[in-house]
Order: structure tokens, then C-alpha cells, then sequence
């Protein structure tokens, strides 16, 4: 399946036996409902079929991808995410523009992604809980994310220091503070072990 | 040239002519200083070969390419951005977390990127300015970034609604507002002409 945001040049690697769907929008049309791009993700997945659903930029940058994700998963259907490069990526490789971030103020429903973020996450966890964010806001550290060697630390904010400390998790390690990082299907459901490594199998 | 953050995957598509040169980072241990890598891309670029400066992740995202990028090209070096996949997508993408993103209160040192803004740009705008942000922060908006058909209009924060209406701009554009774009050696360096439209060539 395809939208008009994914180019011709990635659409002719596509095999010549793939069947090819359009379930694109554009700008006040939609071909297609989500609710209808979900049953359609189903009934092919269902009917067997390896299905792909290409986007333009990352899936799970205000793709929508979460909630397909999350769909299928609540139907038993295995989902694998590649990721892609985000529309702020590259346009800010396009014009030269370098998307330094900065850390705003301790805000219960966003999302902070910290990068090499180890030496500091103490004292910042500590600055977070201070300003507001609650202390059982859900948080991920990773290991060398997306290689075969990661290793995940799962806490509540308020214990996320102590946990990355006993794992002993080096850099590179990124980390994720937010409401977000409950979705995962990794996040441990019981309340009283709310905190869990997982490593790379 | 490598760091540890790319995988052998990626080495191994290096033709066997290239020159590989290790300027890594590991905790706490830099092998080459930062100038030190200034001046080693500059001289290979001065020799005439063609340099690729080779990262883990997203090039403009924490990763120094916009340091490097401004001094080669104030040293006349022509310089090329090939954005990468960042490492919230990366990991995003291995746990399933969404990564749901929500407008912060103006800040004038961060930088706000806004997907899908056209409808929503002019009164995104007027909260920004009535909560502080500077009426001469500087803004980009992007129609069809990344393709042959890109349009650009830069603008100051203040002029930006109109100057987007005045091109015609239409979906899909991502708007970038913060200090940083007018560090795009396409930002009109005028500032009676602070607001101009760049159209692919």
C-alpha cells in the first residue's frame, strides 16, 4: 500500500508479484478511513499474506502507525516497525538547519527523548519530578538501541537512576521520559514490578 | 571515516578504494578533538577527494554535522546532508512506543517543528507571539520537502501566514520556527528582504 508522500523510486523496488493498494490521503480527501485501512491490514494478514504499509517519513511521527500498530497487535497479528527518516530530518538536511533541541519544562502528556543522557539523567530525573512531572510517569532507557546487543531498562521516573545503575547500562544509551512509554507491548504490566531489563535475544 | 555507532552492515558497503579513518567517540575517550576533525575533513576536501563524514543516526540531530557543516562551507567546501534515521525513531520503532508529539509554550531557544500546519499556521502564529516568541523569530515552511517539486518560503514569524498565502503553498509543507533556520545558508541575509521563496531547481 502506498500514499502519494512515498516517491516513485521507492515504489519501483517493490516486487513485481506485490499486489499494490492506495490508501493514501491528501489535503481534505482521504481514499480510505483509518477505520477501513485497519480492516483491510486484517483481512490480507488473516487471508496470510506479508503485508507492508508504506508511509512517508517515520511511522510513528504523526503517522499513525501506533495506532495500526496497536490495532493489529490487540488482533494477534505479529508487527515489525522499520523505522524511517522523519520529515524534520530531512528538510533540515535539505537546508542546512541543525535541529538542536533543548529541554523545556516538565510536561505530564509530551514526550522528552534524551540522547546520551546517562551522566545526567540523575540530577534531571530529580529537576522532572521537581517541576510537576509525576514520579510514576513511565521511562525506558536503551543500550545501543537497534543493534543486536541492546538492552532496555524499563522504570517509573522515580526509580529510573537506581534501575539504569543496577543493569549498569553504558553509553550509548537513549532515553525516553512519558505517558508514551506505556504503549510499548515491552512496558510490565504489573504495577508492583513496574521495573524490568530486557535484553536482546 | 567511522564511529562505533555504525554497524559493520553499513562498512561493508564502502568500496574497497575508500580510505577509512576512525574519528569515534566513546564515553569519557575522544580519539580525534572536534577541530582536530575539522581540519581533517578540510584536508582531505582541499586534496580533492570527496570525504564522507559517515554517523549513527541523524547527522543534524546531536551530532555535531551542523558544526561541521558551517565550517567547511565558510571554508568554500561544498557540503551535501544525507539525514539519517534518529535514534528516538530507531528505538521508537524496536519498542513500539508512538512517538506522539505535542506542541510546547513558545520558547525562543527551542525550535518548533510543525507537521501538517498549513490550516492551522495563522492562528499557531498569533499564540506563539502573544506568549513571547519574537515577531522577528525566524521561520521556514517547506512544501514537498526532500522532492524535485520543493518550495521553500522564509519568512519572519510575524510575515510568515502571508507569505505562505502570497506563494500558494499547499499540503504537504512542515514548518520549522526557532532561531536555528536562520542558520540555512539559504536564509535571505537581508533584513529588508527577510522573507523569500526558494523553488527546487
Amino acid at each position: 500500500m502506498c500514499t502519494w508522500l512515498v516517491s516513485n523510486d521507492v515504489l519501483d523496488l517493490v516486487g513485481p508479484d506485490a499486489r499494490l493498494l492506495y490508501v493514501g490521503k491528501t489535503a481534505g480527501y482521504h481514499s480510505r478511513t483509518q477505520e477501513e485501512i485497519h480492516e483491510l491490514l486484517l483481512s490480507f494478514a488473516e487471508a496470510g499474506a506479508t503485508v507492508v504499509r508504506l508511509k512517508g517519513g517515520d511511522p510513528l511521527v504523526f503517522g499513525r502507525g501506533g495506532e495500526e500498530m496497536d490495532f493489529l497487535q490487540q488482533q494477534g497479528i505479529q508487527v515489525k516497525v522499520i523505522p524511517g527518516i522523519t520529515a524534520a530530518s530531512g528538510i533540515a538536511a535539505e537546508l542546512g538547519i541543525p535541529l538542536t533541541h533543548r529541554e523545556n519544562a516538565a510536561d505530564p502528556d509530551s514526550t522528552l527523548v534524551v540522547y546520551m543522557g546517562l551522566a545526567t539523567l540523575p540530577s534531571l530525573a530529580s529537576k522532572l519530578m521537581h517541576h510537576g512531572l509525576p514520579l510514576n510517569t513511565p521511562a525506558a532507557a536503551v543500550e545501543r538501541g537497534t543493534t543486536p546487543k541492546q538492552r532496555v531498562v524499563f522504570a517509573e521516573l522515580k526509580d529510573l537512576a537506581n534501575e539504569i545503575a543496577s543493569a549498569e547500562l553504558v553509553s550509548p544509551t537513549l532515553i525516553v521520559i512519558g505517558k508514551v512509554v506505556a504503549l510499548s507491548p515491552f512496558w510490565p504490566h504489573s504495577s508492583k514490578e513496574a521495573s524490568c531489563l530486557m535484553e536482546a535475544v
